[in-house]
């Protein structure tokens, strides 16, 4: 496990880092003369799903490369993933994000006039803190249904039946996806560690905020993580017997 | 079929969900302060590619990944599929981009003053509904052509031929210069599926264009599988004997 | 050769009419209240890179994939395609970029006002005709090198000892970058067939500036061509008895 | 030692050539009506992580594709180099990175009213010559943890464990996201010769605050270099014994 533990906290750490890390420095930036050369929303969501693409691609191979507990649950949901070996992936995946969260904020606030609370700090939100304004129930349809979807590729590009090496990009990029569609709704969250990180940093708000970017990327996740094997699994009608006799 | 079935429509959800997602809800987005941070056609065309590659790489093991009427006719018509499996499958599409378009109409609805009519909710359109003003003649050539290549790169990077694994790259980001090239022209359709799903939520405008959508996506798919064949298969010189000869 | 030429066709068609109308369709668009969604150099950028990927990937199997007379030449002095093959790639480049060039121009031709020697219809152009007002040298000195790192890039990437199927995506996503470079020198060239096609419809001042845009892309895949086994090639010291007594 | 001084030289020519080249001439780019079409930093951040992948492609399998003098020593740290080659590797891409900027330097000179001290010819800079006017402290944290982060991508992707050949993409990649964040910050190093070169044309200020540059990215390199074998390296809990026995 120990190996496993390092590999999770590098992955997350740099998801958390790196994600939030170019929405709160690099987002929108104005030249003296008001060009925008900033990254934007674009930007922001390829950081996130390349901190994913890269990091799975570096130590996939030690841990699985979940960086994410309602990953690590839809999982084991989906029989991938001992029980048992999930809370020592998920308590490592939160204190990453936090100390990701940490020294993005030491670096942030080395610049003049940076105010955590005030910028939001890359914080997840509903409602007024959403980034566009919508409503708890857009947020948490948007949560479960884009956590929801995010397993399905997971567990489907990490099949047996797909073909080998090319998980992390479709991971990675289907995170970048997730981020096109939802930044304007929720900043997107779908990885409570991902929202607890940054919530910590940024006053009142967000924290009051947190419980559904816990709930709903969990619940989408379950819902993924067990319903897989039954929608789309190998030998679907095929009982242990008939693979026994097939083999 | 009952899993290709379910692969075809978590994959059409995702393309018509994601991709008109990101449009409605990402393309355009101004900070208070007047700083655009949206996504624009870039991010457009990028989440419809990645839609398509995530799913590919996630659920092409189990379907073939169409995702399109106009690729299953293609295929059918290039001897990939066969005739009786494509009603299944386009129905399935269908249902599914309607599906997607739902859920989108749902979240797009929780931001204060959303107006699918007047917002275009992403539909496809040519004319006065076109985004640059661009003709019928113009927007009929624009999705016959950008079909027809599509399924001349679906043919060729599915080739026995081709590199192993590699489809979906491929695939995916022609779709993604499929829309760089043609959303200011139609808004970008090339799948029948994808312009349904919007138009039933859009008014009456966007449903009296969508015969095009249907009609030029599906002319330019059957153009390049009636001729993938002849123009680019294997054993070019070889009669039918030589070929069972070879065999 | 038959199929091999419809390859060459198919891709070159495919990188003029898709790189190109990226540009002439998609760059700048700007939304009636003035927010600007157009996908700028960066997405003509991608335009381009995502021609070759895909077409490299779907037809790259039947003729190598080049596309462009300065490939086709540097295969050549390379000594990886036989001189004699020479002039049938390079005449249906040619001929295939003037077809793309002529499809984009019936679509563009479609939005009401366009002038194709006003908006420049996406040719190569130095001086006066160099989107930021760059110098004939330093034009010169841009596509030569370009070219010649293009080359070596092919070159390396198809060689024997990197890694399989991975070419199409070092390949195509260079040609993404040396545009990210370049389109404000001349509109990036580095391929004579690409310069061609447009030019052939955007009157008199394009057409006057073309021989730099065929003479520099093929100086510099020649220059890479004829150094790249003594540079990087392998077995360097060996003679041909030498490799014998090795095996 | 030749040709993996050549593959060297050209890797890290591209690198700043064209990472340096498109921050030059391309970042910030208005047309005539004030539309701006630039790639901004989300392009020069492709760029640079384009520059390493294409490279690492074409020319990884000669010299292993390091370009980066951080990279060097971190890989000779990690026991993947012996510390003997180092010089000869970091002395090339020195040199080369000084061309590289040259023939940039040529390039940008063609255009009427440039002057590289005043535009900053994208050399890297704390405080006054940070772009967002970043610390010192920032500066130094952001470019130790950066390339730290770089060292375990690079060290895990080309680990035997990690699947064949997708290395070059996972790290060129995290050289994207890298850039992604920390632009606004640094102009963004992590690797000194790419620092060095720009820094010799563009007059004292930079000069003056290249040791930051020099100093951080190579602790960073050396920490993850020395610490990766212990952290995520196989065989975590056998000892030398034991290894020889299962060897």
């Amino acid at each position: 496990m120990p190996k496993r533990v390092v590999a999770e906290f590098l992955g997350t750490f740099w998801l958390v880092f790196a994600g939030c890390g170019s929405a709160v420095l690099a987002a929108g930036f104005l030249t003296p003369a008001g060009v925008h050369l900033g990254i934007g929303f674009l930007g922001v969501a390829l950081a996130f799903g390349l901190s994913v693409m890269t990091m799975a691609y570096a130590v996939g191979h030690v841990s699985g490369g979940h960086f994410n507990p309602a990953v690590t649950l839809g999982l084991a949901a989906a029989g991938r993933l001992p029980w048992r070996d999930a809370p020592a992936y998920i308590a490592t995946q939160v204190v990453a994000g936090a100390a990701g969260a940490g020294v993005l904020y030491v670096i942030a606030a080395g610049r003049p006039g940076f105010d955590a609370t005030e910028s939001g700090f890359a914080t997840n939100g509903y409602g007024s803190h959403s980034p566009g304004g919508y409503s708890l129930v857009a947020s948490l349809v948007t949560e479960i249904v884009l956590t929801a979807v995010f397993l399905f590729v997971i567990l489907g590009a990490t099949d047996t039946r797909a073909p080998r090496g090319f998980a992390p990009i479709a991971i990675g990029l289907s995170l970048t996806l997730i981020h096109l569609v939802s930044i304007p709704v929720t900043n997107t969250s779908v990885n409570p560690a991902r929202s607890i990180g940054p919530a910590l940093f940024a006053g009142s708000g967000p924290l009051g905020q947190l419980w559904l970017f816990i709930v709903a990327p969990i619940a989408g996740g379950l819902i993924a993580g067990f319903t897989y094997a039954a929608l789309l699994g190998q030998n679907e009608n095929a009982s242990p017997l008939e693979l026994a006799t097939a083999a």
